[in-house]
């Protein structure tokens, strides 16, 4: 085993305390010559990731610390002896690259240092973690060296993280005031459960701010100045960086090369996983949320990128396309020696729209996209612009030509990392002082532009995201990493997509070329299909028509069916119809509606596929209501609001929530709430007589909040009324059967299997409205209509 | 003068009984062989429009019509003696084309019929139309012909209206049930009161079913089938007629030619008045309106354009671009007889974006332009669609290229009219049997895309819209024609923009190619602008820095002052500072806002430019109310409903009316309306202290709904109270000093210089609160700005 010596280094490091000009640019403070000495243990030392990036990236960092004040030894550790170890790892270190501005000379002079102050060290058991501990304490004293800090960096499969992190936690923590760094790279879990419990797992030995979770892609020099150009530009930005002028913004990752060789650690995770999940989402937030104002204080990067988090449209299965290379199965069945049979269904590519709540950015799409096996290799996030020039007579001006940003980071056309902006949108600042414009007089089509219509910049120097990652992570500076909030909100973001696409099948592609347009993918509303092979219909099929519905009788009155979905697809459509036949006849659509969990498929539909629907003309009222505060969780009211009205946008005097708190106090009688409602319904109902009810059904045969029991006969003539549940919260305001029954239409909603027993049993009885409130309700004058889904009509 | 004669048409007449296939394809009911006999007067046969459009419409009516049944006798009419009239009007007779569809040989012999038929008659006094009355009369006797109506044609300036209609009605009406129809052409006023004035006085002649007001773009082949094609391939468009696809509909005629032998005319008028208050505002209203269940049916296609124009966003200057060609001015100076220094303002060229709150189309520009001296002579409506698609690999695919319909009017490139789909979009159906598809292999682009790319359809024959018109006043249809209530509701759309850019200098422009993109301009918000003749950049100054603002201190406070404009930008700016600082602590935004006009250009500042405004962490609360019913027009809330909440995003729960109707009464003392307030605030807002008030002043002093003499000392910790305005209506709700006092800014806004004499005599008073109200606005904690503009500081 090669030991380190001390000796050169200590001249060295005397030498270069002069050199403080170096030390300003880091940004490091002035100090004493003696900076104190560092331990850098890479754990996995010798797998792959080590191997083409981290041993180049310490590398680069003590050729750029060497004579700065710092000391330091490298250990690189495995699970391999000593004896097997130490030459594969001196192996990997004599053939790192020089940093470009190192002459030859001096870097082979460096390069000599850094493989003395390096050794390899078995690193398997606790004992070895003991060891190791020991070892570094004993150096430290023989050489008389005050301790800066150690650096554990973790280059192996995630399982081992929480025993490694305790290892380190009992057997190497440095003492005193030297600091502990841990650095870990993803996969941080494989859902929101996972990577809660390995985060949990992982502060029982590390505290928060000792832990450097990386992802790679914020090293990106591209992707770490995405901030910055924000910033630099943001009086330009300020009024097109939102919704009235941004088109859509596209994140892509595109491989060319297939998942062989890495489907045991592959096939578990799948593309959104692999990527989406960390690298690309991570760009979404850099480019949607809040700049901070201090863009190196990382609490306020966090706090702006978990408000991203909180703003985001919830995905569910259409919110993605799917795909899977032809030939991946073949390999799954090969590397995890699986028979003939065996299906995987994990997406090699994938293309997800996501949608904010952000005001700026509402209705915006964000695409993100990732595939292995494509055309190209090719990494960018694009911001579109909306076209708002008119050009009177040459279309093909420059002022007419398509506005976009685009931060190009890397591979592709263009083969170095870049950000452009269209020179018809504005010049843009430099990023900062390592950065040089380009000008290229090519007239080749970058995303539709020809090169030489954008304004182009790129890094002096390229570097690859590990070096910049270590050299920061040396550094404490914490704004390029994850944090564990940060993480567990991109989970919970990403998980209930990924459960409910757990049983899709991804299509097949061929892959490169031959895709031609197999993964070309649309939206619609909020959801993503892929555009058929033919040529492209982008109108969906009139549903209308095809409707898998059955129509039939029920209690005498009509009755549609259909499963769920396409249920809610009708209901929604024959309330559109409805409300469009009011604008027709130029009165308003007086629409009552209950609470429960019912109606949020309805609302859902509402929104996201009837841009049309006269919310304008619509007049919302309650069918009931829960007496607690309107904007508590248990609002009927609430609920309403955040489902629908939050959504579509009608007049604020439409919007009728029963007035079940007066004078501080919850539905006295005294306070006369309901006839507040009934006088607010005859001054603005014509007739009292709504347009249309939208009911339930409770088990116990209850509709709006009238239950069995309620002595409700007496009501006479009255519209709303003071009613009591058997259920918490007792006390309910309700319209009476009498205000239910003067509307033109009432439909009763009724889903899932749960119902399917009381549905059979109301087909049965006849009216007894004390015992099942729901057979008293018989419009006069109007049509009921029952919605009864097959699960609750058939109990399969 | 030669006289018709009947002997040849009424066996012509006979012969043709048996042709009954053609009336059925006309539509026409099957009745008796004698339908009648038809007078046409076309008044102002020999001009320009006669010569060219409207005899031969009545050739080809004649020629489609001979033999169906009825009779005519056609009557020029004009100023000049019978003498010269009767050469003049047989020189333009005889020269008529024959229809596409009448044989060389049967032409001759219609033709010859045509001319004896006709006769020119000189139409100058009130005795001449008695003549002619008299004239008609008597044939009818002596033929012994039933009359089935007359048609009038008013080819003539339209301030001859009026007098002509007049006389129609006393000397030419017809007896009995014949019809009388009288067809009028644009202009039919210049602004809104004159076309009222117009209108007014054509009505006390004529009924208004009596009246066709030709607007020759509705007889149009392609304008004629904006609703038939709507119509017929409503299922595919349902999806995709909307603001979330729809990216804008640009309306567009340009034409090469000058106004040159028209100036006297056309400098009265200018391209607004002339062409887009007329044929694009048709268009416009076609391509947006409810598609009407019968299309046939007048009554309803009039009152879906009357829904169109009411929702209409109103424009202003700010709304439209101007341009003048070149040589404009020189040709008003020979042709008016004006000296060298006389310079018109009449526009050749205007740019206007327009916009709807139709939820339908909101956010959607429609850009009407038109200009003469253009590159190119051209008609169209084109819609574009946003492009929902994501290409993987091949961005130049056909699912990746721009998607539009486009109704392409005529000449052009094209040069047929035709209507256009792409083909990424869908397979439209034939609008109808006199239309067929046409298959051009052409690549050259067509907006964009190469023709090879579009479904195209074009009629089959080619016709005029005059032929096409008179054929429909012929049949007594209206739907083609320009009803009274929206000629008048066009022009009261049109006239405030036309008032507010009487004195603006259009942009010079040399005509055709040379034009380049010097006519270009660029939306943003609403408003539109050229594009700088340099290298466009679409951002805005950046206004915050190039405020042309004064600070300093009045009162002892802050104060901004400026014209009034950058002033209302400079307080929309510093309120969105403000809220965005809230955001930054993370807790809501509580804005008081109050009522008075002031207020509401900053309410348009802030909903047409405040796009990234925090709405959704916004509170709105009241400064003031009065205690009327809160949608009623007088009510605070109500402007601010209708200027503000109406056009922003904010949560339902995050708006706080006044409760002034408590137990359906207003501002009753036991009611307890202001302790309710009062609770609410203290409830929601952080020590009751608000974020922001913005107030105003009274030319009394008072602020809010605190008046002078007002006792409000006693009411000690009170937030909101009961208080008297010697102004009607006299109850009012409103903050307290104590509560406007406890916020952490307020701003007091005062404008214009009737309160010039106000702010002097302000500056000047001590604190008088009792006397000044305003004066007590002394915030404890917060900070007072006075945004005062150079009108109300400076009097001039």
């Amino acid at each position: 085993m090669r030991k380190a010596t001390w000796g050169l280094l200590l001249l060295l490091t005397c030498a270069a305390t002069c050199d403080q000009s170096g030390q300003n640019q880091d940004g490091e403070q002035k100090g004493p010559s003696r900076r104190g000495h560092v331990s850098v243990v890479v754990v996995g030392s010798t797998g792959d990731l080590a191997k083409k990036y981290l041993w180049q990236g310490f590398f680069n960092l003590y050729a750029s610390q060497v004579g700065k004040g710092y000391s330091f030894s490298f250990y690189g550790g495995g699970l391999s002896p000593d004896g097997r170890g130490t030459p594969l790892l001196f192996e990997i270190l004599k053939s790192q690259d020089c940093p470009v501005d190192v002459s030859d000379e001096r870097c082979a002079l460096v390069r000599e240092q850094f493989l003395r102050l390096a050794q390899y060290r078995q690193l398997k058991t606790e004992e070895d973690y003991q060891a190791l501990g020991q070892h570094i304490e004993t150096q430290l004293k023989q050489e008389g060296m005050v301790e800066a800090g150690r650096l554990f960096y973790l280059s192996v499969p995630a399982f081992a993280y929480a025993d490694i992190a305790q290892r380190v936690n009992r057997s190497c923590r440095p003492p005193g005031t030297a600091w502990l760094r841990v650095v870990l790279e993803k996969p941080f879990g494989h859902d929101s459960n996972s990577a809660q419990e390995l985060a949990t797992q992982l502060a029982s030995s590390l505290k928060e701010d000792e832990m450097f979770r990386i992802d790679h892609y914020l090293g990106k020099q591209v992707v770490s100045q995405i901030l910055p150009f924000r910033k630099g530009n943001r009086k330009l930005l300020k009024s097109i960086w939102n919704k009235h002028h941004i088109d859509r913004m596209e994140i892509v990752l595109k491989e060319t090369l297939d998942a062989k060789g890495r489907i045991s650690f592959y096939d578990q995770y799948g593309v959104i996983r692999d990527v989406i999940q960390n690298h690309l989402t991570e760009v979404m937030t850099l480019l949607t949320m809040s700049v901070p104002k201090n863009l190196t204080d990382c609490k306020e990067i966090n706090r702006n990128k978990l408000k991203v988090f909180s703003a985001l449209h919830q995905l569910d299965m259409p919110s993605a396309v799917l795909g899977q290379y032809q030939t991946y199965n073949s390999e799954v069945q090969l590397e995890l020696n699986k028979t003939k049979d065996h299906f995987s269904l994990s997406p090699t590519y994938a293309g997800i729209a996501v949608h904010t709540t952000m005001p700026q950015f509402d209705g915006v799409p964000i695409f993100l996209v990732s595939g292995k096996l494509l055309d190209e290799r090719v990494g960018y996030a694009r911001i579109t612009f909306k076209n708002n020039v008119f050009c009177a007579q040459d279309q093909t001006s420059i002022t007419c030509r398509p506005k976009q940003i685009v931060f190009y980071i890397g591979q592709g056309q263009l083969q170095y990392p870049a950000i452009l902006v269209s020179k018809n949108l504005f010049k843009p600042a430099l990023v900062n002082n390592g950065w040089k414009e380009v000008i290229e007089n090519d007239d080749t089509l970058l995303f539709g532009i020809p090169l030489s219509d954008y304004y182009i910049q790129t890094p002096v120097v390229q570097q690859e995201a590990y070096t910049e990652l270590i050299s920061q992570v040396f550094r404490g500076r914490r704004d390029h990493f994850v944090s564990a909030e940060s993480l567990l909100a991109s989970w919970k973001f990403w998980t209930p997509l990924l459960n409910s696409l757990k049983h899709t099948f991804p299509r097949p592609y061929p892959g490169g070329a031959a895709n031609g347009n197999l993964l070309d993918f649309q939206l619609q509303g909020r959801e993503v299909r892929f555009c058929s092979e033919a040529l492209v219909n982008m109108i969906p099929q009139e549903k209308t028509e095809s409707f898998q519905v059955m129509q039939g009788k029920y209690r005498s009155a009509d009755m549609v069916s259909a499963w769920s979905k396409e249920l809610v697809e009708r209901l929604a459509h024959d309330l559109q119809e409805a409300a469009e036949e009011s604008v027709q006849e130029g009165t308003p659509f007086h629409l009552a509606l209950s609470g429960g969990s019912s109606p949020l498929a309805l609302f859902k539909q509402l929104t996201q596929h009837h841009y049309a629907f006269p919310w304008w003309n619509t007049h919302v009222w309650m069918a009931d209501e829960r007496c607690v505060p309107p904007n508590e969780a248990e609002s009927n009211f609430r609920t309403i609001h955040d489902h629908l009205l939050q959504h579509v946008h009608l007049p604020y005097f439409n919007i009728h929530p029963m007035p079940v708190q007066l004078n501080q106090r919850l539905c006295v009688e005294e306070d006369g709430g309901a006839l507040v409602y009934e006088q607010d319904i005859a001054r603005l109902v014509n007739s009292s007589s709504f347009s249309y009810v939208l009911l339930g059904v409770g088990f116990d045969g209850h509709t709006a909040s009238l239950f069995p029991g309620n002595r409700l006969g007496s009501s006479g003539e009255r519209l709303v009324a003071l009613t009591e549940s058997p259920l918490k919260p007792h006390q309910r305001m309700s319209l009476t059967f009498g205000a239910i029954n003067r509307a033109r239409r009432v439909s009763v909603l009724i889903m899932g299997k749960g119902k399917h027993e009381l549905v059979t049993q109301l087909s049965r009885i006849k009216d007894t409205p004390d015992r099942w409130p729901i057979t008293k309700i018989q419009p006069v004058n109007g049509r009921l209509v029952w919605y009864i889904d097959y699960d609750a009509l058939l109990g399969q």
